[in-house]
């Protein structure tokens, strides 16, 4: 009797199944990626189809040359299907045919295999990087600020926590003001939709304004333009000679990302029995003496409550992401990458995925945000000169040590390690990098204190750190506001280091995009940067050159950068009195040289056997 | 007629060249080393002869199965002369018979060839070394406190900078303290003769007493007792099973060396215009963009006026100073090797140093003095794991790492970076060292503040801090007193932390040698150290184990030594209330065990799914 009822029952599936099946046309809702090209160096490619039962449906395509399904994969969720392309080398761009199902409801479903035309200009010594979230940079287009069909539908100024408009037009709008700043290329906070609904964090409702909690990987968010909007930006700016990076992330989701309502499967996200936080300590993942338990936390626990933790080992998870990245910089023409929460990720992972876009253009800087305290851990998580089992790709690095100690330097009275000295022992421990020159350093990003209020406010500190930022070995990184004295500390939030640029909406009382909207002390900071910004762009020693630095003395920094055909001597006192220096023991990159020009006064300087130096001033030396 | 009395004078002082040699005896002042073996890995052998124009005199070896002279060399000062032999395996222990000079005024010189008796022991994890500074630790022979044919001939215990009349009979007579303390190897302060003037050290006048400036290799001070009490020393230490470690000095000597008074060469020493002191700083070595300059003042700069800088690029030298490393290892039976001022030693020299050194003894411990503030620097300073250009072949180094972790985090509140989390973080940078067990840290040395005077006198503190040295990885490092409370800051100067241990000296008031000499306190001290020490001892996790630990919460770090047959778990609560802590994170090396013993107290833990810590305590639980 058992046998038998169990029958009725299988009879009874396989009724709807075929109801599924052959009754409807197939329910197809999504392919990601949403293209491909021809012309990769990877022939692989692995769509994901999502739809109701699409597993259920047949798959075939049409003969094209040069391209066939070599697998389609289903997973535990019969709502998807993996479907294992092989695009030959010879392969001519043009429209696949698939058919999903077969009969009279069969789905014919057209996928587009373009030509390459994106051409990534390598981000390099050369380039200065501007920071900007776009919610709050500059609102070029008041139509798309809030949408009724998206979850979070606020947008409001005057509320530090919700969405304020900002959007990829405003950033066009001002990229001639970002290039007579003298930076060459910009870095924007995600970009990718972020349908996320307005969270509770300790008390305080927030939007996800800062676009770390992707929902929709293959469209950027209609608040800020959509995909349209992007490729205009990426166009218009590098008619403009600036780059474009993108801020990818691959730890984590949106808790709102659409494949998250309907999961392919059960390990497509690092499950934990009660909510696990990642710890984010950095140590536990290089640690040889770590706990597999800590390492799991590291890596595993969520970032924070709403945004998922990925799981990485998974393969078609993997692919996806991998797939992402490289759909991304082929479709927008992206110049370079930026990965968040480096450290966060499954280190095997990352490998895989750096060298998947680093096949296809071998001279892109990827750099990773692992914001750790320690040189040793920085360089783990980079291309390092140790001598360990795993070997990390990653080309670059967010310079967190070089933040650290600049901001902790002008802050400090000079000591043996104190002080000035802070930022020279950072250097000095560069042989753990197999790239330093490729770092990218700076003083302030949208996570920290604002570097002017860390400093006291004080215009001379000011200008030395950012002296020592622009031309200290690597890229050197603003960060939107920079230029104009924006300050703040992230007292109650971080909201407070993210404020809106001044004029960046229509109707502000003030605009500082221009200098009448500046005032005295903002166009003295925003002239000084773009003075020094400007030359720097023409300087081969800075750009091009080698670093020579001399141990720091009485409060006195001095390093070279320098080049067989141009030297530029840094000179920094941060003492509060003047200095007179003797270059006596600098001969041997002064060799004979007698004289030198100030690039920022212009003034000559015709004997340089002694220099004179403020209090707190960085003198920038070309020597002749 | 200017030829002519060209001629005239050549004569003259050919005349004179030849009443030198022929018309007295080769004044043979001394020969270094004073003795070699046969059995030696390396044949070479490079021996000086020291005497009035010895240059000139020529050298014969009467016949000697397996040896021979392959090479005579002459330096720059005709008082020199180095002679290259070459010792074949099979050569048999005896007395070479050297002729030097010719004719009825030849000078006959024996030259020993010993067979080999020394037996070094490995000193590893399984030892505790306990530092001691001769001169201020106890006087066995008041006979030899000073000598009137010595340039200084002062000793005055009332005075700190003077000597103090401690010596190496002092030591015999307290091995046998050391040897109940539970330390297994003492490493002494050097003991090679420091027949050097009292100093001006900015206006306080100072004996030689630590004994950092050699002035004759070949021979221990007297004022220690010589090379037999040094002898006798090494002897009783094996016999109790006590391991000795020498105090090697290659960077500089003392200015009354007698090899100085009349330098083979001028490239003897490294010499500048002006007096050029070393700048003390390490980066300088091993940074990539540093200065030719910097690197300079740090190697060759001297340490101080009176201790003259070696150029140990001269090959006479560097083999004067090796040879005379593997003639006090073999002659002395010496155990271990400490290298002093590491950093401002020549590296390529100090390779080949090591290397002769470990040719002759594979498993021998040599560590090094990189008094350095950066696990990078560490780390370059001994066997890394760098792939970089210069590989240190260093096996090991004084861990100054962890001794500033330790003496910060018992005076920091817990944070992010701060409190135990210093330990933990220096502990997990341990990937950049080849052999991080075989470091040597410490919590305080003869040139630090003396640890309980830094730990405010805490003895809570104190206890909680030498559990962690003497359970972490490596080779735990004690000094002298640290057993009984010695205290002081290096206020006015360095005496301060240098105190007579009490009880050293007949007539001492108290003798902290024997429990009935200390206070309760001291005896608590010294039985809470003499029981961990002893339990150390037994303890195959500790001594041979690796190393497990987890991440620090809320003010407590949890740590594990362990083997396949034995967990020691130390659990450290840093705060200042007890704290009840789960070990349900810890089960992938707990797993099902129920119950500890707490190997302080002896209590049985018969539950430890959860644990109880007092305040500022670390449990010591050897898991069952």
């Amino acid at each position: 009797m058992k046998s038998l009822s169990k029958s009725a029952i299988l009879v009874f599936v396989q009724l709807l199944l075929f109801t599924e099946l052959f009754g409807q046309k197939p329910d197809l809702q999504r392919i990601n990626p949403t293209n491909w090209w021809v012309g990769m160096k990877n022939p692989n490619l692995q769509i994901l189809l999502y739809g109701n039962n699409i597993a259920a449906q047949q798959l075939t395509l049409q003969p094209y040359a040069g391209v066939k399904i070599k697998k389609t994969n289903k997973v535990e969720n019969p709502n998807y299907l993996f479907v294992d392309l092989e695009i030959a080398k010879t392969t001519k761009a043009g429209k696949l045919a698939f058919t999903l199902g077969t009969g009279a409801d069969a789905l014919k479903i057209d996928y587009e295999l373009k030509s390459r035309t994106a051409k990534p200009q390598a981000v390099t010594q050369a380039d200065v990087v501007y920071l900007i979230m776009p919610d709050r940079f500059s609102n070029g287009d008041e139509t798309n600020d809030k949408f009724d069909n998206m979850v979070d539908n606020n947008s409001d100024r005057k509320n530090p926590w919700l969405r304020h408009g900002g959007d990829l037009q405003g950033i066009i709008n001002h990229l001639d003001y970002i290039k007579e700043l003298g930076a060459t290329s910009i870095w924007l906070t995600p970009v990718v939709e972020n349908n996320q609904p307005v969270t509770n964090e300790g008390g305080t409702m927030r939007s996800a304004y800062h676009g770390y909690g992707f929902t929709d990987h293959y469209n950027v968010d209609k608040r800020l333009g959509g995909n349209e909007a992007y490729l205009k930006l990426i166009k218009v700016a590098h008619e403009k000679g600036i780059k474009v990076i993108q801020d990818a992330v691959y730890n984590h989701v949106g808790i709102n990302h659409w494949f998250l309502r309907d999961m392919p499967s059960k390990d497509w996200l690092n499950r934990w029995d009660s909510y696990t936080n990642t710890s984010y300590k950095d140590q536990p993942i290089f640690d040889i003496h770590a706990s597999e338990y800590d390492k799991k936390v590291t890596s595993n626990g969520w970032f924070v409550p709403f945004l998922p933790d990925l799981n990485q080992k998974n393969p078609f998870l993997a692919n996806f992401l991998i797939q992402h990245a490289l759909w991304t910089i082929e479709y927008f023409d992206i110049d370079a990458w930026r990965i968040d929460t480096y450290i966060y990720n499954d280190m095997e992972f990352m490998n895989r995925c750096n060298k998947a876009i680093l096949d296809e253009h071998p001279t892109m800087l990827i750099f990773g945000e692992s914001a750790v305290g320690t040189v040793v851990s920085q360089s783990y998580f980079t291309k390092n000169n140790f001598n360990i089992p795993f070997k990390c790709n990653l080309p670059s690095s967010c310079d967190f040590q070089v933040q650290s100690a600049i901001n902790t330097a002008l802050n400090e009275k000079f000591g043996w390690s104190e002080g000035v000295n802070r930022l020279y022992q950072v250097i000095a421990q560069d042989m753990v990098y197999q790239n330093p020159e490729r770092l990218v350093p700076f003083v302030e990003n949208h996570d920290s204190d604002r570097y002017f209020s860390v400093i006291g406010e004080d215009f001379n500190k000011y200008k030395m750190g950012l002296t020592w930022l622009y031309t200290l070995r690597g890229i050197p990184q603003m960060y939107y506001g920079t230029e104009i004295l924006m300050k703040n500390f992230k007292n109650p939030t971080d909201a407070e280091v993210r404020k809106d640029f001044p004029g960046g909406w229509a109707g502000d009382k003030e605009n500082k995009f221009v200098a009448s909207g500046r005032n005295d002390k903002e166009n003295e900071a925003f002239e000084w940067n773009k003075k020094l910004l400007n030359y720097r762009k023409t300087s081969e020693a800075i750009t091009q050159g080698k670093m020579k630095q001399f141990l720091p003395f009485d409060g006195i920094y001095v390093y070279f950068r320098y080049t067989d055909k141009q030297r530029v001597m840094v000179v920094s006192n941060s003492n509060t009195t003047e200095k007179e220096i003797s270059t006596k023991n600098f001969a041997e990159i002064l060799k004979t040289s007698q004289s030198a020009k100030n690039i920022m006064t212009g003034e000559t300087l015709n004997d340089i056997k002694n220099i004179k130096v403020p209090p707190m001033t960085a003198l920038i030396l070309e020597i002749n």
